[in-house]
């Protein structure tokens, strides 16, 4: 398994630094894979905004990053299938005067299933992330849900 | 009122310039401001996925820019007040699949002025402002609603 999650942290750094380029703008890097969920992590510096805390813009960008890659591990493959945002919302309620860090949850191991079941038979599957976002050891400063769609371009 | 625009402009591009990295690392630049609202555009290729549409989290950042931009200008003034992000929204309807274009609409200016009014009679004001992306000449790609607050840490 934990091979697992180190091939996956592998895929996941090659797809982002290949095909995202802000990827690369946040400074996103994998702070922690497992079974639980994934976490990113952005410094503060290229985020900030002229008030010396991070612009929302990025934290919502970061949080798609992270909630995308889980949704990419919870549909159990890197293809043939797409994975796709379709809804996004975030609150914001403190700001982020440090690195920036977004963990997003990995569903539960039976909401998964449906999902890459729904994937396997129909060709297109739906999944909703959760993603919370912090300053360094600080509380929760934003909430980012996301719905995704994995689509299977063949069928 | 046309040079109250170009000066509304440049102090938008100097803020974004000196101020939010993630402006530059987007590509964006002011395309159209004027009483109905302001039309921001990035280049596709900093903002491409590994599809070769544009990525969520820029579709969001840009959008937010654009969003906290107009709110900025309906306040009436740079300062000495702060325009926050509190709560954002997005629906993908389309993949965006050249340049980006976000155009957000100026509140009507009854809302306006009651968010200024409130602003400067109790320190604080709330706004809610929408933001239509899209590709070059394309349809809408996707909507986004954001609400901003603007709080003058002097009250």
């Amino acid at each position: 398994m934990d091979q697992d999650f180190a091939a996956w942290r592998a895929a996941l750094e090659a797809l982002w630094t290949e095909g995202i380029p802000q990827a690369a703008a946040l400074g996103a890097v994998i702070r922690r894979l497992d079974a639980t969920g994934l976490e990113l992590a952005a410094p503060l510096a290229p985020n900030r905004n002229h008030m010396g805390s991070a612009y929302g813009g990025s934290l919502q960008s970061l949080a798609t990053l992270a909630g995308w890659g889980v949704a990419l591990l919870a549909s159990g493959s890197i293809g043939p299938h797409q994975i796709l945002i379709r809804k996004a919302q975030m609150r914001f309620m403190a700001p982020v005067t440090t690195e920036l860090l977004a963990t997003a949850r990995m569903p539960d191991p039976g909401v998964s299933a449906a999902f890459r079941t729904r994937l396997a038979e129909r060709g297109h599957g739906r999944l909703e992330v959760g993603v919370d976002v912090r300053g360094h050891e600080g509380p929760v400063a934003a909430r980012f849900y996301g719905e995704f769609i994995a689509l299977d371009p063949g069928r």
